[in-house]
């Protein structure tokens, strides 16, 4: 056949800020994946380097870097702009949300994609998914908490997002505490419980020895979605070519995230059940008290926020159809496999 | 910075025959959403033509076509080449394997691809995943089944993999029937059942009419992966940007189908439930029994063929540990979601 005309590309160089630190290799990691699919489909013609959380700006400071274009990219997780707007925290994950597959479904295939994108809009920002963890453990916890009343007063160590809000109606008294500082805050007794990811991530920050009660799931991130934030204009620069590619990469990095947490988290919770963790879920009643302070706080946002209310409802809609086939052939198969012995 | 040396890419045209006709449209289309990405992340220089099954070569000669160089590449099941060597079922669905997620971790993160591709490279050819359905339905039933007993004798429709020796095991006569003359067989009562994908899919073909009984989970079915096969030639044959555009495009194909399975799926079912079908789970006495005969089958696999030997070991091994964490925060999340109102 007839060769194409010959055009050259020209060089791009972007950066990306990522909110996550190196030692976080997972989540971290995903970054490095996705700029090194970009380096090599666009033969080396498209490099983008990958800067640490704190490197270029504060970690929660890559949503403002893209914005004003100091960064053309960020690895983070929406939530933790939940401040700005709540309806942040539903590109990521909300209490009672969906799981990895289902967000999926929602952002390809249902409104999620296009109604974020939208509200990104206002940030001058366009979203890709990133990553995802999978459903989070519900954190260390030094007691036993079995009942609505242990949890009153507890101070807990909680990330991003709504989980803070629905935690106090329930007379938790969240606490803020960057990763590196739990494990003393633990020992000491500072606080009585801490979340952070799940057991490949936990495992390495050794909280089992200061607070061996180990709970799940985390109810406040079933699937939470990491996205890369794209600045506008730097998108609408790049060739349709170079589009592409940064569309495929991002998706090369998401799967590639999901797939190493599951194949890593496995071994990881071995080793903790080895190691005298106490594995605990949460009971009916903690888990119906959370679900109910929920729906509040998703009732407060709707009077907050416009966008949250907007995008919110489509969210639960789709959740809804969502969880009604998968309580059919996916629920049924995954429940007969883990009541049989392999 | 100094652009690099500038280089024409020649122009490339392959050719893909997929094994699904067109209306089969989530499964056949992931094949053209794959060569769309390359086309625009090649800049037009890269094309892949897509062809339905039966267009170059019957549905089921794929394998034969890309290991002879007739096409550069196919979109099938890797169960359908079961007759080959059994092991090619392991790289896409055995009774009792993974979910879509636990499949995805062990081919990207455990051995599954490394160890698959070893196999594949016996017949010339490398693999990418090209999509899941996700967990499939059991079936469409003339009539309930309850007993292990109600199985005997029981013609039902199956399509590809080990399922037709687990089935023979418990007394079901296996009919190897295409999906266009299903409705027709068991309209005539020819056949007494018959399984086909899921909701979406099998809406399309009416079996609501001629066979209400909508039993669930596909337990032979849990997470299907279908694949990319593309000769090993071809493929060394491309520039290394070529072969990383390819990789991306899988992925997104890949991850495109699930989520467009899980997003249609439950209006097809709410749909099907409307319309009086009536939704029922294989009961623990078939489930049971079917699993049992499939470890005899899988036995039988050992002895016969020393690749699945070498594969299944390694699938099992990886397969429970997976079940064991998914057992907790994912399975606990999932349950109780589908334990509430929304």
């Amino acid at each position: 056949g007839m060769a194409p005309a010959v055009h050259a590309q020209a060089a791009v160089r972007w950066r990306l800020a990522s909110s996550f630190p190196k030692p976080l290799d997972t989540i971290y990691g995903a970054a490095e994946v996705f700029a090194n699919a970009v380096k090599a489909m666009s033969g080396g013609k498209f490099e983008i380097s990958v800067h640490a959380g704190g490197e270029l700006m504060p970690p929660f400071g890559v949503v403002d870097g893209v914005q004003q274009g100091s960064v053309e990219m960020c690895h983070t997780v929406p939530y933790y702009f939940y401040g700005k707007n709540p309806a942040f925290a539903i590109g990521a994950a909300i209490p009672f949300g969906m799981n990895a597959r289902q967000m999926n479904a929602w952002m390809m295939h249902g409104n999620g994609r296009k109604l974020m994108n939208e509200f990104y809009g206002n940030y001058g920002m366009l979203s890709y998914a990133g990553g995802n963890t999978g459903t989070q453990m519900g954190g260390w916890f030094r007691k036993e908490v079995k009942t609505v009343a242990d949890l009153k007063g507890l101070k807990m160590r909680l990330g991003g997002g709504l989980v803070g809000e629905v935690m106090a109606k329930m007379g938790v008294v969240p606490q803020s505490i960057p990763g590196g500082e739990i494990y003393q805050a633990l020992e000491k007794g500072t606080i009585d419980a801490a979340e952070w990811v799940g057991p490949y991530d936990d495992q390495k920050l050794g909280f089992a020895k200061v607070a061996p009660h180990y709970y799940y799931p985390g109810w406040w991130e079933g699937g939470p979605e990491v996205d890369f934030f794209i600045n506008r204009k730097a998108f609408d620069a790049l060739s349709p070519e170079n589009k592409a590619i940064v569309e495929a990469a991002t998706t090369v990095a998401a799967v590639d995230m999901l797939a190493k947490y599951d194949a890593r988290n496995p071994e990881a919770l071995k080793q903790l059940i080895g190691a005298k963790v106490k594995l605990l879920p949460f009971s009916k009643e903690i888990l119906d008290a959370s679900f109910k302070a929920a729906q509040q706080v998703y009732e407060e946002n709707d009077a907050k926020s416009p966008e949250w209310k907007k995008i919110f409802a489509d969210f639960r809609a789709f959740q809804r159809n969502q969880v009604a086939w998968f309580r059919v052939a996916e629920g049924r198969f995954d429940s007969y496999m883990q009541s049989i012995k392999l």
